[in-house]
């Protein structure tokens, strides 16, 4: 089964706004074992709309439009579809009454222009919307001969997600043939893309039937396998397979894999801190606070993060990590024998089991030739050893402090593994 | 001008990707004076290729295509524009011998299949591609007896993007009606979106001739106002009077205002803070380094930001911003009297002339009753006074520490002003 979902809106034609409930309804089609085929983005003209919809039902077989359903002159989804498809439209009188019992309960006056929000398509059946004033409609019907089935739902995303998940699902499901989608998400740190793709393609590319999505960002990797028989077993059988030899390929640069999802990689560090009873605090220069804010974006950190100190300037990598003013003359604030004086420091400020400490230059400008922009070092301190690495990252200033950040909490999960 | 922009490759109807270079290109073809009135994403099959690229020809006067212009198999752009139009391909040997040179610069083997960048569709200009091997193409034709101008460019962003700026905006610029685009973009922080709505609308409503788009995000409203006219006194001077309306509406809360683009609030922190010679220094609880990853975000920050401390636990509270055990025995952690402590503290202690001290309940867990989740207090010194304000955000864990960061930053900028 094809699909087709349609983005409907103007503000989704400018530069600043992106539909995203798309993603969303794919991965919920996607379960189904239908395939989303084309994607669409209109805006609010009702030529452009009917031209787009009339294109869709010509090429796919579920037809799913977002938005356009709303009570103002704008929202034409309703007529659009009347007309691509030579359709009535009739005001559904219960349906008039929910919207002046909703106005009514939220003391709002009741435009006229309101009620057609309650104007159903010939043949469709209403979609209970729980979050808002206009109701989805599931419209089972045929376009030149074929069968073919229209979605309308809404457009805001807490309203979009929620109707389709509920109400939608189960009615799609009910239809479909069944099947079953089996899922699994491995996750690795700090290998390179170009590595990764070297490594990986050979293993997954046989696996014609499972669907392999690779996704890269700031030395993160997310894989995701997908597999979707008739049979369960037989589709988790290929999955774990799959998986199985990939996570070998992966060895220890892997550090999560999950059914479902998987965890990151401060969750992890955090897991592997819980586990062990230890604690860690950090004190960060070049990555200003970045490493403290994703562990702490964890519910439940406080167990295991005591906190952390970003020192930005020399007075307060001594105050605040006791780093001696004389190794910071000596050295420079970027080396690495301030990196692990500032680890060992946070180590024993905080009275932490492992201390973090990061300084660098995160650029655009402080580099030098001997030490240039993207330059960075990181160390680990626990009760056995202080090590450090050297690492040059590229990129400009964002990129350099998400690596850095990355490479700080691998460093924590190799050490704690 | 109607343009459609078609994105195309698998990966892009899959739960995990997006297309964003749509975005990018709206910006710069809206500067032209071009609408975009749709967005198609398709995947690599032939014949849904060929499917949209005939819908686009019927429906737009430019039509775009991003991607699928590589070497592999799933490359099939040229060949489905061909099909479409029913154009030969030729393959350029210039071409050829340039793909030549490149593989044996990056000492690469030279596939027979690499040979397909080569091709050159029937009637069509190659656009050469600085960072990458697949020109792009421009090709000026006619179909069903309409002109028609169908752009075939990389989907790689890092070629994309500067090819579209650089090689296809002139020629672009050259056939277009010569039109001026003004704009500005305001900033404001911390207005509630529904007050912003209802300020505003009133106001830029009756700006028909002007294209205002309003983005929010936690705590932050992004206006952006966008006209274009054959005259650009014209349309300078309707951008520059709504935008005055707007800037007066807002009062206070707006924080920028500028032409091209607009500074974001840590910049017009650190702005303030230089124009002052002033310095800071932060203590986070609940945003656990938020604070500080947004300052040291921006090139430069080291001038004025000294540094923070994140302090997760009640010890580090004492040890790095010097609140006594006793006052948070007293009065919580979470509190009016510790909030001002940090703030009094870490002033005190990097020696700022001033300090911004945060503390909350970001949850999921932790709140009470009387200390819901979402409580936040924010406190700011300086060597006048001291400043807290308590604050009861709603959301999610991210979002209480987003609006938090927010606050605290907007707090500094309001005494700063």
């Amino acid at each position: 089964m094809k699909s087709e979902i349609i983005a409907i809106g103007s503000e989704m034609l400018t530069p600043f706004r992106q539909d995203t409930n798309s993603l969303y309804l794919t991965e919920k089609l996607n379960e189904l074992g239908v395939t989303v085929a084309f994607k669409t983005i209109v805006g609010d003209r009702r030529k452009d709309l009917i031209n787009v919809i009339r294109t869709a039902l010509g090429r796919a077989d579920i037809v799913i439009l977002m938005g356009g359903l709303g009570p103002t002159e704008d929202d034409l989804t309703r007529e659009a579809v009347a007309e691509a498809l030579s359709l009535t439209l009739r005001r559904d009188s219960a349906q008039v009454a929910a919207l002046h019992a909703r106005a009514a309960a939220w003391r709002m006056p009741m435009p006229q222009n309101n009620l057609k929000q309650a104007d159903v398509l010939e043949g469709a059946t209403l979609i209970p919307n729980p979050n808002g004033s206009a109701p989805g409609q599931w419209l089972d019907t045929t376009y030149s001969g074929y069968r073919k089935l229209v979605l309308l739902i809404p457009g805001p995303p807490n309203e979009c997600r929620p109707l389709f998940d509920t109400e939608c699902m189960p009615r799609l499901r009910a239809i479909m043939p069944p099947r079953s989608i089996a899922k699994r998400t491995l996750r690795a740190a700090m290998i390179p893309e170009s590595q990764a793709d070297k490594l990986l393609a050979p293993i997954y590319t046989p696996y014609t039937d499972v669907e392999t999505t690779i996704l890269a960002h700031a030395g993160d990797i997310q894989l995701t396998l997908l597999c979707s028989k008739a049979d369960a077993g037989a589709a988790q059988q290929r999955v774990d397979e799959l998986a199985g030899r990939m996570e070998e390929a992966l060895e220890d640069w892997l550090y999560s894999s999950g059914a479902e999802t998987s965890d990151s990689l401060e969750q992890i560090v955090l897991y592997y801190l819980g586990l062990r009873q230890a604690t860690i605090a950090v004190a960060e220069s070049c990555t200003g606070g970045m490493i403290a804010e994703r562990i702490t974006s964890v519910p439940g950190s406080s167990r295991s993060f005591l906190g952390g100190a970003v020192v930005y300037s020399n007075e307060m990598k001594t105050a605040f990590a006791g780093v001696s003013p004389n190794l910071i003359e000596e050295h420079g604030a970027v080396s690495e024998e301030v990196a692990k004086a500032l680890a060992v420091g946070i180590r024993q400020r905080t009275g932490a089991t492992m201390g973090l400490g990061v300084t660098g230059i995160a650029g655009p400008t402080g580099g030098t030739e001997d030490k240039p922009v993207g330059l960075v070092y990181i160390a680990l301190s626990d009760p056995q050893k202080t090590e450090v690495v050297e690492k040059n990252f590229r990129g400009d200033r964002e990129r350099v402090r998400q690596y850095a950040t990355q490479q700080a909490l691998d460093l924590v999960r190799r050490r704690l593994r």
